[in-house]
């Protein structure tokens, strides 16, 4: 994924600009560019240090901040989201980080690279050639603070999933279940054991990045989640000075890969004490103005009553978390953006309500939330003798909502729009309609009709699948049918009815 | 169950009020007493003629309104709630039916006989003596316009279920399912086939007025409807005059019936264009000023945004229809009255939402409900070759749901006080908890944890029991716990715990 330029002298860059793309290195689209520099060591380069670079075509002119990554070196990173040539030219405070420009080609992504996820038609995504983007995630908060070896284990995990999306925290997580010591940690430590928040240690980033990568090459989206309050290396207790500073080398880190979603918090409202309100709109704010690729923002509650003001302008979608997953079209209607219920509660066993559903419920609350037009987020939490459980360490999953959440998805893709629910009638507040272009999908959860009426418009014919949700059957009925006609159910909860304009 | 008195002189009834109870007859107490008097039965006796009667015991004076029965009879009818010697003087705008006086004695109830239902505790019922009533109810609206074999088999039904309340409607009903003509007609008729407003036909008041006494002999409250709008005889589209008469007639004729309470409406909303808001509580004043026995009064709802302010003085209770059963503690906190959530869907198989949701799914709803501190109601609606569905016409039950409700309403039988919701920790939005007394009773629904933290005071010892409350059964776990406890489970859903204080 990385194409990583060498450090270039001046005579090389005028070289480069001249008779580029012979000795730039090309870039695809949606890919990684980095520039390497060297500069000052001393001091605090973290700190004392500031650089960026001006990415240029035709034009477009797009600012980016560089980061120091230890040893002497910086980097600056961009994500060129069009193909040809780019130029750029640093501006530093020092010399050596001033004025070098270079150029590199932007050639065609490579297959399965789609580029950055962005929201499309209000309520859904797409990538930015127009392909839609389903999320169907999945939870691993702490995954990437576990070890090569569980890490490798939960990568392949993901590859053999449906799921193309996962919550994770950049941060070590301290929480029932997560008592052992990360791997890496994002900053410098003195002597005595406590931290240095204004220095970053680059292990733990390129790490991570090397992670980020990993899941982008598989498709899956990392809805990256910047502070949480579940913590016992004070990350949490950081002032809004060190706050800021963190943000702003994530942004300069990590804004280059095309799969980070940033996701403020988990659970804001547990950190309101040390982090108002305020503060987190202008951590929005920051990300508004100086992520260079502006990837999706959100932010996630942890009190149902606590959910943050989506209808913000800097918010790009809703991240929320609620039990009630009935309520999907309100927050739909309330905040007319995008809506993830990205924890719905979990498949497990665990003593925590919100870490014990039915794997067939955990179905349920997805069907509804879909076909209520919005999206749900899996996370698994089943008893484990060593306490690994895969929503905080993932490794392996060991339930039964998985495949039904794959099968979902394949129906969910078979077309490119989103499902828009189903608002005018009472009949849709009992059980789940949907529609798009020419199909509807009916999900009757816990009702059980031998047969229901398929309220379609009276000229067309139409095709109907029933649709079994837990057993995954999708059985295509005999003929066609004008309405009004009933479809005939097997008279067994769980059951899903699609209605198709016949050709 | 009905105490007859024969037509009295003014001479005898001289005797007896100086010499009862010698030729007075007893009434037993909360039984019916029942004096005839013979009057004119030219012109429209149901709107010409007009009589009542003071029930008299020591300083308490109690109105009753007579009524006419047909064939120059006119009665009235008493249930005295205190033991001993009561008399009454009648009075009419007929010299036949004024002034005419007489006694009776008030005997001990029978066995099974607990009076009236009355409002306890706020949020709960008792029986006059004290003894609880803990609400478990079915639903036949139209049970009693069935004919004399299928009433039989519905009563044999209530007999051997564990039902303890059932709504039905005085008037007939018209609707999917229900188009057969009843027996009786609560009018007469005129030639042409129009219906008489101000004309009752006694032979249904009659037939109504048996099927409540055998209600009363099996312990089973009659809750009911006054007016609904699923009718194609006109009955909802009379006139507020009508409508009055017909209250004042069903109150002097009913409300002796000490298992009587008075549902205005099924779905009053449905006929708010006929029957403005305004009308409806003038109908609640009319029980409020004229029920001699002030019998529990409420109303029901249709639409889920219409259910009636519950708060207003003269509604006993709330009784209202919703699918989503998790809001009862919010209906609790708004109308501080007991909650009847008496539509929450029906076990059944039909085309209507309403009347499809899986037995499992309304045992759950019930545990939701009773544990929120409420009380919900039963309905079947299996499709059935003749269109003999138990939520309207009665019958026989085929569902599963009746034996679980049965279980349920034994385990809140244990002990006399209500269950109040816990409502003070994030913990019982998601999973469900009551208490009363020295028991704590958890109800986990979907969630299907291997143990759960009690969360008991610290000091006492405890037992616990826990519950299958699809299977049914009851296992006490060995010894004695002490806070804080961990309660073993299975780790599979609809699974309940109930904590004792040890002795």
């Amino acid at each position: 994924m990385f194409r990583i330029e060498s450090i270039l002298t001046p005579a090389v860059l005028l070289i480069s600009s001249l008779a580029a793309p012979t000795f730039a290195a090309d870039v695809e689209r949606w890919g990684i560019f980095e520039a390497e520099f060297l500069g000052p060591s001393g001091g605090n380069p973290f700190v004392e240090v500031e650089m960026s670079a001006v990415f240029t075509r035709g034009d477009r002119q797009i600012r980016t901040r560089g980061f120091y990554d230890g040893g002497g070196v910086y980097r600056v990173r961009f994500m060129p989201d069009e193909l040809g040539e780019w130029s750029y030219t640093t501006e530093g405070n020092r010399p050596e980080l001033n004025g070098k420009s270079g150029s590199f080609n932007c050639t065609p992504p490579s297959e399965g690279n789609h580029g950055p996820v962005r929201v499309r038609d209000t309520y859904h995504f797409a990538y930015p050639g127009g392909e839609p983007f389903f999320p169907f995630g999945t939870t691993a908060y702490a995954w990437t603070h576990q070890g090569d070896e569980l890490e490798a284990q939960t990568l392949a995990t993901l590859k053999a999933s449906g799921f193309n999306k996962i919550r994770m925290c950049v941060f070590p997580k301290d929480y029932s279940y997560n008592k052992n010591e990360p791997v890496f940690h994002p900053f410098e430590r003195r002597g005595d054991g406590s931290w240095i928040f204004d220095r970053f240690d680059p292990a733990f980033w390129r790490h991570l990045e090397e992670r980020l990568s990993q899941l982008a090459a598989m498709g899956i989206e990392a809805d990256l989640i910047l502070w949480h309050p579940y913590d016992r290396w004070r990350h949490s207790h950081m002032d809004p000075e060190s706050d800021t500073r963190y943000l702003r080398y994530a942004i300069a880190r990590l804004a280059a890969h095309r799969n980070v979603w940033w996701s403020l918090a988990n659970e804001y409202d547990f950190m309101l004490k040390r982090k108002p309100m305020e503060l987190w709109d202008r951590f929005f704010q920051i990300l508004q103005e100086e992520d260079p690729h502006q990837h999706l923002r959100s932010i996630h509650n942890g009190n149902i009553d606590d959910i943050y003001d989506h209808t913000r302008e800097w918010v790009t979608h809703v991240s929320l978390q609620h039990y009630d997953v009935q309520r999907i079209k309100e927050w739909r209607n309330r905040y007319r953006k995008p809506v993830l219920n990205d924890e719905c509660e979990y498949e497990g066993n665990i003593p925590h309500p919100w870490g014990n559903i039915s794997a067939r419920e955990l179905v349920h609350r997805f069907w509804v939330t879909v076909t209520g037009g919005g999206y749900a987020t899996h996370g698994e939490t089943y008893d484990h003798p060593q306490d690994i459980l895969w929503w905080s360490k993932g490794s392996v999953l060991h339930g039964e909502s998985g495949p039904r959440i794959a099968f979902l998805r394949k129906i969910v893709e078979e077309r490119s729009e989103g499902y828009a629910p189903m608002e005018n009638s009472w009949v849709w507040t009992r059980v789940s309609g949907a529609s798009r272009g020419g199909e509807r999908l009916l999900y009757f959860g816990p009702h059980q009709p031998l047969d229901f009426i398929a309220g379609v418009p009276k000229e067309g014919r139409y095709t109907v699948d029933v649709i079994d949700t837990w057993n995954m059957t999708i059985e295509r009925l005999p003929g066609t049918f004008t309405a009004p006609f009933h479809i005939p159910l097997p008279g067994k909860p769980y059951m899903a009815a699609r209605i198709l304009e016949a050709k």
